[in-house]
């Protein structure tokens, strides 16, 4: 079922409504009375009025209502969501506390409520939720103490107190909202469903979000990417430090994913990251009210070089360029300025220019068509008002259609001015760094909806049988780790390995070993024994005619090392030619949150020392593992750095596709490391594999 | 000659002091009529009277006076500056432009002005100045709008617009000034003279700037070093970024220096760097009003979760840690909060919570040895006013006498609240980033204020005879690059090289790899050939017998490959065990602000694909080398990681050192590089060497 009716009510029952001083249940009346175009109906079986609306006992009364909202005491707001439910009422939104926030007995009702809600298929908001404003249809059904005004931005909070936070301080900046909702615990309706909602509603042209936790963050990341093609999403995601991530657990009990996991999916979702409420605010101003750039190179205007030299720094700390304008475009400025003007980028028409000296270099530097964008720079001089230069860029960026942002040095003379271009869908700040940084934004979402997102790699030639007799042979010895002996489990999923076996006697050894051209490599196999270098369990280049003694050496070499191991046997392998490649690092973990992840990295010091490594949520498509390869630092050097030949990154590309796929039909394999996978010329092998199983999962 | 009398004169003369509407002249006389507590005299030859005041025809005739402000056209500005020197003036501001910023001529016409002002010892403001600003006197000798309020921030900037712009909006912000300077071309005063003047000053409790070039990088440092123990010193530096860099450059006509030498020489010197306006204020803000902090941990104390994570995050993101509370904290928290609160760090107070309850939390936190610094969160709530909460903030700080930061998250209900915070020197922000950020300001000045600096790395035993001769004899033959013949040069200053020697004959090489224990490495040495592997020109492992036949053979192939290269010999090394030891990388560069700079880094990869190296302003103590070390993201190389023996670290550091000695004792160094440094657990080798001279500056 659609959110519309949530947000778009004709009549809204108010259940547990009162006139008592100080109580939620009249702030929601006197809140719903207030602007609401609808009908409000207050539920009350002790009153036969609040503030002068007539009530009902219960909800089996009230008629045809689209929205209960519940403030009734928790023992109580189960049976009325039960009732709203019979009585075919389609969204409930429950402010009442006291639930999963509280502890066992809590969560415990929670889990109820949630039966219930999911029982009649109810659009449950919270519980304990600040409530939802729609100021499309003027209704405030929240218990704080301002109503939105206006506008195209749809805001979702975990936080209540953050949206009275906001809502004071936008409603004075003059920042307008569609919808705004307070998650509160989240137990039916979550960010999902919002995200989905809000990119269908056409008068949303922004969704923000201030998130602790995201419930399924595949799920989430799926959805998220379908809308960031027409509609931004901008999140701050707190709980971003160690610090922070303990203080939301503590506040929300949810259990936090890792920040690497929520870095990766919000990015493969395309949404947009704030940091902080600036940022948050500044990205969605500007695209709620600005159109998006075609080209990244900017324009600066300023009447002051050392506020011009500060945007361009700016420009140069984004992702943003400084546009080298057109001959024609330089022609026309040489004309329009004095000698003693700057025409090359940033443009300075110097501190005596009025306004329309200003307003022809910005007309002219808006019409080269190699400018995407423009960031007009003023500082309060004599021959100028802020207000009339306002005027002039309103005009300009209607004129041109490119987006614009201002900075306007001053402060109180400037404030009207702001107020002017804000209201223009015009971002306007003191500080250049700022003004400059909501021109990135829109070039960063641009970037986003442009996106071609391909299917998930699914490779046909894959062999999940032998995985799983595998996985369920390992499970069935009792063992949750499982080493080389699982190279047949990478050949199974079509990742090319040495050629080799895991044998148990001399014999075998030597059969194998013959098999294989060349000298060979032999390790014992044991769950018992992590560290085989370490106790003399691997043998580097043995000659086939030492093959069975080394596997005697090997084994006793085991026993005495540690008596009670179980060995499974000896693994001979071909041997490779290290040298020739570039070792790296393929792996799947396993996060609360966003489940599958792949990693990347190259081996060694990148790995151990320098931390270089990426990630992504699985599963994923060529291109994204294509992507993950570029994301690390030491990349050149599967590209030909220092004279080498470059890597076939097509089979590591290959590899992690292959990987990501195995994550995802295997939820019992909880980690896996490929350590090396060694990159050469010709392809990628997986020379050592390693992996913790769930035994449940099978 | 100090600073005190331009910032305190009793008389100030006006040179060119007119009614004219419009004028310059006419501003600077209205500006310093205004306020200022001394006597103003007008100079005009062709006016009885400006403004009301008599005139007096020129300087001779003006009596004493401190400071001459000089508004005359350029062509006439000289003259004045020169009759100032004359009648004994001490301090003179130019803000006639015409100057350095205009081409050759106005640069012609400036360095006569400096001779003029150095044969007076005049200090010299300008030219192309907006003027100075004194609150202690009540001084506005600029033509700006506005007058400074007053407080304790000095305040320099290099564009005299940027400070209209700064005063327009600081005034509004109740935000005072002790001293504004804009500095214009910076022909005599400079920023470093400012920088020492305010250090002296005891009402100056900040320094802040805003540069596009700093003269005399060198010079700069070792006066804001020592300014920077007692007063802190912010500045945003532009022209951080290429297109910045470049665009500053247009606009001031200096060379700027590039960005490496500017972060290292700023970060030796201790001055806080800004990225930009809204940090180099907020960084201000909170150094002149709160105490530094004496621990990094922080209490948190908010009325909402949500906003608490996200002060948490930010401390997180910041160099700050999350106070643990000592039980005693914890029970008395424990007492004062209702059960739903959240006792432990970020304490919770809820929603509910009025200002008693609030007060009480802030009192035991900061009671707490363990707390550092408090940053208080509310969100607007029915049982709480900002205000009331400020002033117990307010008094709360005063009584611990530790730093607090503020985060009101309300729009206009908040703004008394934050101007009666702000008023006490408490910075209070609507984003709770924000407000951490400055609590981290005051963490990172405290670092900076103890830091210890000791002298520069001196080593005796350093023979620049040797270095000269070396240098000269390259000089003679018409070189500029030197490459292993220069092993003797890092010899002389007692940086160890490889046994061998360069010589010129199949004979001398076989003595002198006679003399070496074992086989040695031959390289064919000539200016003109550069990538000497590539032509067969070094071989590697050559026993005592071949070593007249490769040397013949070296020679040979040179020929062959550049018949009229001209080839000094070949160079007979020791052979070193290179695989145990971690290659580095230690250079000398030269930047057009900073002079010598010493590089490092770890070799191969490390400098070419993951460009991890470090830049220090030369000369430095070798604690600073050490810091280098610590820079660089691969050190865990040099420390043991991966099972090898830790490197003789104090080898690399003392070779940092001696490095930085011959830079500086050898301005015609341009460049050299070291290039491997072999580092082992028993020292540190130079292999190899290259280096650029200029012979001039010998």
């Amino acid at each position: 079922m659609g959110l519309e009716t949530l947000f778009a009510p004709e009549r809204v029952a108010v259940v547990g409504a009162t006139e008592r001083d100080g109580s939620v249940g009249r702030a929601v009346m006197e809140n719903l009375l207030g602007t609401f175009d609808g009908e409000t109906v207050p539920v009350n079986p002790n009153a036969d009025a609040v503030l002068g609306v007539e009530t009902v006992a219960d909800l089996t009364e009230v008629g045809d209502v689209d929205l209960a909202v519940v403030v009734v005491p928790p023992s109580i707001a189960i049976d009325v969501v039960e009732q709203a439910g019979e009585e075919g009422i389609e969204n409930v939104v429950v402010i009442t506390a006291g639930f999963g926030e509280t502890g066992s007995e809590g969560a415990a009702r929670e889990r109820e409520l949630r039966e219930v809600a999911e029982r009649y298929g109810l659009n449950l908001v919270g519980p304990n939720s600040l409530g939802v404003i729609a100021t499309g249809v003027g209704m405030n059904a929240t218990f704080g103490p301002d109503m939105a005004l206006d506008g195209s931005i749809s805001f979702m909070s975990q936080s209540g107190a953050f949206i009275t936070a906001v809502l004071d301080w936008a409603n004075d900046r003059g920042i307008g909202f569609r919808d705004v909702v307070s998650l509160g615990n989240k137990a039916v309706l979550d960010e999902r469903d919002f995200v989905r909602a809000w990119g269908d509603d056409p008068d949303t042209d922004v969704v923000l979000g201030y998130l602790e936790g995201i419930g399924e963050g595949r799920a989430f990341v799926d959805a998220a990417r379908e809308v960031t093609q027409d509609t931004p999403i901008v999140l701050v995601k707190s709980g971003r430090t160690e610090a922070g991530a303990h203080a939301a657990a503590s506040h929300t009990g949810t259990i936090a994913g890792s920040e690497a996991a929520y870095e990766a999916g919000l990015d493969q979702a395309g949404v947009l990251r704030a940091e902080n409420v600036q940022e948050l605010f500044d990205s969605a101003e500007a695209l709620a009210g600005q159109p998006l750039p075609e080209a990244d190179d900017v324009a600066v205007v300023t009447n002051a070089g050392g506020p011009g030299v500060m945007a361009t720094d700016a420009v140069g700390d984004a992702g943003l360029s400084l546009a080298s304008f057109s001959q024609d475009t330089l022609d026309q400025l040489g004309e329009e300025l004095p000698e003693t003007a700057n025409i090359y980028n940033p443009v300075d028409v110097i501190g005596d220019a009025d306004v329309d000296r200003f307003a022809a270099a910005i007309d002219t530097v808006l019409s080269d068509p190699g400018v995407g964008a423009a960031c007009i720079v003023s500082c309060p001089v004599a021959v100028l008002t802020f207000d009339e230069l306002a005027e002039v860029i309103v005009e300009q960026q209607a004129k041109h259609g490119k987006p614009v942002a201002v900075c306007f040095m001053g402060g109180d003379s400037a404030r009207d001015a702001q107020e002017t271009l804000n209201a223009a869908g015009i971002p306007a700040y003191f500080d250049p760094a700022r003004a400059i940084r909501s021109l990135d934004a829109l070039r960063e979402y641009r970037d986003i909806s442009t996106r071609e997102y391909d299917p998930a790699a699914e490779y046909d030639d894959v062999d999940p049988d032998a995985v799983r007799e595998i996985l369920e042979e390992a499970a069935d010895r009792g063992e949750t780790r499982i080493g080389v002996e699982a190279m047949d489990l990478l050949s199974a999923y079509g990742i090319p390995v040495p050629d080799g076996a895991v044998v148990d006697s001399p014999d075998e050894a030597r059969a194998v070993a013959e098999r294989i051209d060349g000298d060979v490599v032999m390790k014992v196999v044991s769950p018992d024994i992590l560290h085989k270098s370490d106790i003399g369990g691997v043998r580097v280049g043995v000659p086939d005619d030492e093959v069975a003694a080394t596997y005697d050496d090997l084994v006793q070499r085991a026993r005495t090392y540690q008596p009670d191991a179980h060995i499974i046997g000896v693994q001979v392998q071909e041997m490779l030619d290290l040298d020739a490649g570039v070792e790296t690092i393929v792996g799947i973990n396993r996060d609360p949150q966003f489940g599958p992840l792949v990693l990347f990295g190259l081996g060694g010091i990148f790995v151990e020392v320098l931390e270089d490594t990426t990630v992504r949520v699985a599963p994923l498509s060529e291109r994204e593992a294509s992507e993950m390869i570029d994301d690390v630092q030491a990349a050149p050097l599967l590209r030909g750095a220092r004279g080498r030949d470059p890597v076939e990154e097509s089979a590591v590309v290959e590899t992690i596709g292959r990987l990501s796929q195995l994550a995802t039909d295997f939820p019992a394999i909880l980690e896996l490391d490929v350590n090396p996978l060694v990159a050469t010329p010709d392809g990628a092998t997986a020379v050592d594999v390693r992996l913790t199983i769930d035994p449940d999962e099978l």
